[in-house]
């Protein structure tokens, strides 16, 4: 776990945004570094190949690089949870409430099936409100939702405790401090 | 070559979207079947791991899973050519007319250096307006543009033409018909 330390080197904190008293946490510089990029994606496999996904769900936008990075690595597939009017056949539909604002996510309706097992992936857990519209979505196809991957966790807003009640487990490699973050 | 054929069982065409008179390349699927994903990030890393690409840069947002696994599977870095208002910090920016309506897109200005070889993917090579955009964003840099790394082309759009006017090379893995492309 001690080299996820380095990911930290290529965070920026941007504060007021995208809203004043919003601090922003730029992770884009994790991807741009081949190195961290392999350092993110082989700690979220090691940490959840043991759960045997079979489809890797990517939360729009910066759920998809990371999230089909993992699956290349994992040998999964790769599904999108997309913002609304951008996916083009029948959907799965949930609103949601963001740190700042609302909005909603899309899943294609045929994307996912019972047998699936679905690891979700997204940058940053805030507030939970995100990933658990993400559950939820894929759960309306009959998937089984086993586990969140993300790079960071902004523990005061209590993003895990809301998986947790979801049963789902989380593997988050870092907290906004820093600080390598504790497996479930 | 011969295994880029399969990419075609997983494309659906969808009639009239995202506007009437559009006919959508859905490819989703090639992301979401493992095989299928393999199959099209190594005929990309095959085609362009002789170019020496330091960079692969997505553009937003059916260019990002695409590029980051080729990124992941190449070593290379990973970076996001983004929508309006998505990226915090300071950004270049192009406007450009789509194949229905227009959009811009934004880069930020430390994303990329001038010793960056860079590799553009997107989904769908179509009139080269999007292509071109980001062609001339990368270069605002001082980044080199290599090439440019598509599922399809739609020939009669002429976007390949474009590319080659702007001294960018496409490796594009089928026609709209199913066909494998030839690489330049």
């Amino acid at each position: 776990m001690d080299d996820v330390r380095a990911l930290w080197d290529e965070v920026v904190v941007v504060p007021d945004f995208p809203e004043p008293g919003i601090s922003f946490k730029d992770l884009s510089g994790i991807l741009a570094n081949p190195t961290t990029l392999g350092i993110a994606v082989r700690a979220w496999a090691d940490a959840c190949r043991g759960e045997e996904p079979t489809m890797i769900v990517g939360i729009e936008a910066r759920g998809f690089p990371l999230g089909a990075a993992l699956a290349y690595e994992l040998g999964c597939g790769f599904v999108s949870l997309r913002k609304p009017g951008k996916l083009p056949r029948a959907v799965h539909r949930r609103e949601y409430a963001l740190e700042y604002g609302t909005s909603a996510l899309e899943l294609h309706q045929d994307a996912l099936t019972a047998e699936d097992r679905v690891v979700i992936v997204d940058d940053v857990l805030a507030t939970g409100g995100t990933a658990a519209a993400a559950v939820h979505l894929v759960r309306e196809t009959g998937a089984h939702v086993i586990s969140l991957a993300a790079i960071m966790d902004l523990p005061f807003l209590g993003g895990r405790g809301v998986l947790q009640a979801e049963g789902v487990r989380c593997h988050v490699l870092l907290d906004d401090d820093g600080n390598p973050h504790p497996h479930p």
